[in-house]
């Protein structure tokens, strides 16, 4: 079908995984250690720091990623309206990470289980872009099916029921590499830039390339790959969505390296400000990877590329509410250390925390809104406003950056001149810097620097990626939300308002 | 009752109109052409550039600002959904702005009104403030009624079923000149800075006093009275909340000017900028004005005033979501200057739209969020929230000068140095005027005078008042809104996620 | 010389002035009551509210433009080491506003005096831009001569002799109405919408075009025409500098009208804010204009126009620190208000005032840094740094209208609600605005009032177009400073130090 | 002289170091090179990491904080203009750390040698504070000495000379820990909490206590410590001046953590980001270390701490300055990575150079225009003007920032998901990293990765300390400026510009 496939050796054998093979190996999680659990003993190739990572579950610095993610189960136990739903697809109750968007009150349930989550794990916990990539498909099978009669829609729901079933969670595969950006696809001097389909056969299809900046790849028990931009014709091998277990063979990863990741191996766990929970970003390369046809929700049909990210960046822009969680952490860790600090009852220091109160829950409210403002699609679901979602993301890449500059204002210099743990330990500097560090009486040393080591860790360290960087590149660079924005904002139908005002009769620039 | 009453004068002569008297003076409004009617030949005191105004529908001051409640009715017509719904309480349909709050939809929906409102107008259009003075009474009447087992609610109701079916204008009188600001009511030297109770009679009471800042409030029909903050027990007597028509005897209205109002007196309309709509500030002179106890809605439980003000702020603060409307003329009207000027296709120009566009669509999300997240108070009337209704109304004291700044630097310094109307139209001046102004070739020298005199007006001009001082002061100042989200951010609660992170097992400071 | 000329009607005679005759009309100004009586009995044509204007001087509009130059005068005798500077050309004191730069702290003493022309005046006292064109013309006339061996900068040191010993005041007739911007001078339809040579004369030539925005035009009394921009070949009779007196025949004045002009026609003068002073801009027409050769600067040489821009936008765009002295008066008219409202205790207050300082300080900052990082030219005179000048009005862009949002929040709704001084006066409504709008005990009202309608002057009034919107367009707008900083950022130095840092051995992309 | 000197036990034993002894150690720095040598082989107690530190200067960690400093060397030889002048004390040539300021310019090259500073190291090289403590004791000793007789002046100007032959690096100790902040240093549950003499003898006295966030504080080879903040008469013993050699005994060194320091100790030098060059900060413990006389420069005189630390926060805000060569950095880095992404020519991306190259150039003309504000001090010494270089600092707390978030924003999303250096390294991963991590054609990847690694390095890592955590709380937090701009911001003198111009003829509120 097309000629680069035949150029190649494939992986492929003939003996490849059915789609039911692939979904045998897996059993209904129900807790958070179910989770963990199921992550260990899979046949993955993951490198880390140069090594071949053997029990990714027991990595110190992996684990914490794997909190964050467990945390999402933990969270349906304890608070099981806010954190599942009844789905009818398979007439139970299921995470909400998995459930179809019904209505305006779905998503709006899903930005306060987002808040809620990055208020207990002051991270990324991974499990959005997954959760946005399950709405999006939705309603793109459904649409294709309608252009072209092809079978996806089902194909979808079939999967997704095992997913629901299973509880299984799906990272998104969005983002390729890209290459030289002023060339397409197709044009690039190595077509793998982009993920592609290299071979058909009767039992499915094989795909390669990577996908980069994967958050919580490794975490995750399937991978749905898809486009990262709009295609042209010739785009058409380069159109593909599909279904993949994370441990298909031909995948491997490699983990992304965060700032202050190796704090998580010293001894001791003050320093690493929020021990227990961390993001996770990697590249996961795609070496002629199986799908069987059963998995296969596009091919070929490329004029739906752009659409489908679209809608995927209008429901995944909302989703970045999450850093609302974290600035709720944010707000209170800067309390904390005022408190600590006796400064507490300061006007500045009061006015200071109403103004990241004030950015924090602005963006909450475009998330909010967007969801309210939902409208439903052909294929039943409902989808938030896109203009309010990039409003709010695009509120996200700049307020968290000044919660994070008040935060580490009301924090004072210590923060970043703090000892390590192992000093305040040792037997003649420990002595030492409790002396001398002593603040309010009240307050024992330990957690005036345990607080601070968790801004540190918000505003510098492992978790600044989350809650920084993270909220400025995440679902798109401010940039990308500005081009939205100049879309959807419908400039003539403002010009006619003035007009009308300024009684100019008529139109005259066309 | 108390003392001060006796050492006056009293207009009050023992025929004072009844109840019912006053509401045949009403007959209902259907139109927006009847609303000008129906404030013709009132019996009513007003005070304009040291002059008593005769006829105020025909002043060219001050129509332009019944025009924009006209406005209110005329959309009725044009647009039932948005602007009107089923009153049960009547069993007919209402315009919006009289209806009671019977879910969070019914907010978004008086949100939109909102919008749209300011899109049509460009301006203030002073119907917010007595729709959230009606939202208000309904649940603080029932809750007196709960304490003390007065008969305020049902009074209520019956004053509004009559609202409804004549279809008035309410306005809220609201702001007390306050005078020393380091006293409370009671305490001042002139009693009259706070409105109070003058005497009390079998018929009704009398108030006197002042309310200022009150917005549109020559052009209402019915005057709210009540108190502007918390009152203490020595304050009883300023709290009092009653009906009042806008031509009872004892009011003498005093108009506030604005900034280039007398442009209205000039010949021609151009230099206007906007000639059909503009607001009306006035402060309200109450000498000894009766009220019947039919209308009386609070007298003496002084420990409602307090949350009173709160609900009322909620309401309003989220009520502020019409400056997107103008938001909205001031995009149009920068990108059409922008065109005029030939200028549209540059970077710069089109991303300063973006940006005005963003911050316009933050305030918007909310209010809408707020609405969203409304809640039934025990009167059954819902109640936005008061955090997001207040963040709301922070960033409206902000962003609607950003994105002035940014409509002044999109229009050039043309729109102040522009000559004036009578100049284009002098036989010599008038064609250099057009010869030298000339732009694209298309464009009309008008069209571009008549855009620029928009922004003029909408920056510097007479609604510059509305969109910029009003968005700043409205419904309290910027400080107002942040003590209201010192209070109800919670900060105890967010403490304790950081801690949780910080792995600090207990709270130390009390 | 160029066919254009040949194809009009010329208002020329051959009865032209002789550049003596010019010279003769003016006497010495020694006080500003000198400047406005010479200012008196001029032939000019000028027009405003469609009339021609009899007595400019004695106009009410016009007067505050008048008295804000006045200041210049009385400021050197009030101040002559800030105002006035030894002149080896004439080996006399001479204003400052005619001083040739010898040193960088000329530039700074020009700063100084700036800022405090602003204090007293609050509003633009339209002499900056004369005294830049007197600097950029000394360099620029030197350096075409250098080239062309041209007699202008000897004609330039002459002229300004008179200018000195006469201390008359020189506006810049800079900005061209430009007309279709996708166009260059001599493709425009019209070629007068740049202003160009007409003809050429053994005693002089003919200009034929407008100047528009001419920043207190009609105030000076010799305007000096120039380039508003770069020119090619093609545009050979568009490069021409010229002096020309104000009252030269052919010239014809358009007065541009700016918000709340008129209140300096009604009864009272406390409406008006800040009576005595206001900035002027006007549109001057030039319908060949006779200027005899002593007075021509530049004829043809075209490939200096960029440089000549360049530079006067290096001088100008620091001489906009006299909004620093505007910025004073907003900071003390705030803190008067809130003093007056008895709220300067507030610790938000004082927060704002110290915003609204500290904003005005870094503008006085980049202008003083630029200045004191001068150097000097061939010609001998100094020019400040052009990226910090560039800094400094970039700021300008944005600070003031910051200190502005900040005088209206602690100024109080007070300020858009106040009715008009009439009404104050009326023997009914004035006792009822005493007894309403009293403050605190020692306050007269009325001062509250003067000082409300201060702040109203320069944020929405007749000043708020000196001290926002000319800060925004004014010597450039906005993008134009952008444009600046980007060729001046150096930006290949800055990639070195970071490759040197990141240990990257070369430079890679050319 | 107090009583807690006698109830302790005292390290001195009547066998102290001589003045003479303590210079005698030293030998004078010529080179870089010299410099690493001199802090060979000195015996101090460091810890770090909870280990005894055995040779600093070997120790990865440390050393980039060292290079740093040798930075000051080398940079004397490589442009001996900018960092070195002639001293009239020695009759030489010194280190312009090391310099009296004699003039203006003397502070304005202070200043550019800053920027390049930060352009050389791109981090803090710890020497500022040093050089404004010679500064300010330059004036203060003088002054004291004017008052009390004292000879403090010439055992200043003694010591100074030897450092300036020696050419040694003085560190600033003045931040206390301070312990409940609500009281005096005399009123500390512990009088440790800040430093105080605890004897006397004839030969010099003793100081404990310890000094906080001491930058470079064990790369010093003297300290001067000095008070922190105003005392009042029972703090005497408390105000304390004097210099110590950094390896006196009694002295503690305990080495504070910065973000990512660990990355030192790995293989490989890329994943640092700046390999060469680091910060550093200490908590510096004083165990009764003893002072001879000679180095005494204050006892006492508690009334000069005010001033001391007024005119220190004057020059040293100022300093900060050095954050603008930082900032050049960041602008480079951002740049090159956005022409490695092939990205550099989009608008948007110029846009946001220019304004980071605005908001660098607006911090170093507040320090500039400070330098050249400067006014000349009793003693001789010149101080640059104190509201500026408040201004100056407070925004440094702001921009840094903003340079920073607009450099993540260009660097995109990569910076935080890139793999380790040793995965770039590993024999499997290596080659897919290189393969999909391609961009532009002419761009090798490890470059790509160099300049990520690099923005990550200031805005996340080791050298964010420096540019972002610092710039808030060096020299100050930022309330500490606004209450230094209020005190000097003169509203008095602004009200009146006020008042006169809204004609209200006298002050009303005293």
């Amino acid at each position: 079908m097309n000629d680069i496939a035949d150029t190649r050796h494939f992986r492929g054998t003939g003996q490849e995984e059915t789609a039911q093979e692939r979904w045998a190996r897996f059993k209904p999680i129900a807790t958070g250690e179910d989770y963990l659990n199921s992550l260990r003993g899979r046949k993955i190739t993951c490198y880390l720091f140069g090594e071949k990572v053997q029990d990714p579950v027991d990595h110190p610095i992996i684990r914490p990623s794997m909190n964050a993610l467990k945390a999402t189960y933990d969270l349906t136990i304890a608070d099981p309206d806010l954190a599942s739903a009844h789905s009818p697809l398979i007439n139970a109750r299921v995470n909400r990470f998995l459930h179809i968007v019904e209505s305006p009150q779905d998503l709006v349930m899903k930005n306060r289980m987002q808040r809620r989550m990055g208020q207990i794990t002051g991270t990324c916990f991974q499990r959005c872009a997954g959760l946005d990539t399950i709405s999006v498909l939705h309603s793109i099978t459904y649409d294709i099916d309608a252009k072209h009669g092809t079978p996806y829609h089902q194909r979808y729901l079939d999967w997704l029921k095992l997913a629901q079933a299973n509880n299984i969670i799906v990272g998104a595969g969005m983002t390729d590499p890209k290459g030289d950006r002023s060339k397409r696809p197709h044009e690039q001097a190595d077509p793998d830039l982009f993920m592609h389909v290299t071979r058909r056969t009767e039992q499915g299809l094989y795909v390669r390339g990577a996908k980069a900046h994967m958050t919580g790849g490794l975490n995750s028990h399937w991978i749905c790959v898809m486009p990262t931009m709009n295609l042209g014709e010739k785009d058409k091998d380069w159109a593909v969505v599909g279904m993949v277990p994370a441990d298909a063979p031909g995948l491997t990863y490699i983990y992304g390296r965060q700032s202050c990741d190796t704090r998580a191996l010293e001894q001791g766990s003050i320093d690493q400000g929020n021990a227990q929970f961390g993001g996770q970003e990697t590249l996961v390369v795609f070496d002629d990877v199986f799908i069987p046809w059963e998995h296969v929700l596009m091919d070929g049909e490329y004029e739906f590329a752009q659409e489908m990210v679209t809608r995927f960046t209008a429901y995944h822009r909302a989703s970045y509410v999450c850093k609302t969680g974290l600035g709720d952490v944010m707000v209170g860790a800067a309390a904390a250390v005022a408190e600590y600090n006796g400064a507490d009852g300061a006007s500045h220091v009061k006015d200071k925390l109403v103004e990241m109160t004030h950015l924090n829950e602005t963006i909450y409210s475009s998330s909010i809104a967007s969801s309210h403002e939902a409208r439903q699609l052909p294929s039943g679901i409902f989808m938030n406003d896109a203009m309010l979602a990039n409003v709010c993301k695009h509120n996200v890449t700049r307020f968290p950056y000044e919660i994070a500059r008040l935060a580490q204002d009301l924090a004072g210099g210590l923060m970043v001149t703090l000892p390590s743990q192992s000093d305040f330990e040792h037997e003649i500097a420990g002595p030492l810097l409790e002396k001398y560090f002593k603040g309010r009486a009240e307050v024992p040393v330990e957690y005036r620097v345990r607080m601070l080591r968790l801004i540190e860790n918000m505003t510098l360290g492992r978790n600044a990626v989350g809650y920084l960087t993270e909220s400025m590149h995440g679902a798109g660079s401010p940039q990308a939300q500005r081009i939205q924005i100049l879309r959807g904002m419908d400039v003539e139908r403002k010009k006619d308002y003035a007009r009308k005002l300024a009684a100019i009769p008529v139109k005259v620039v066309s």
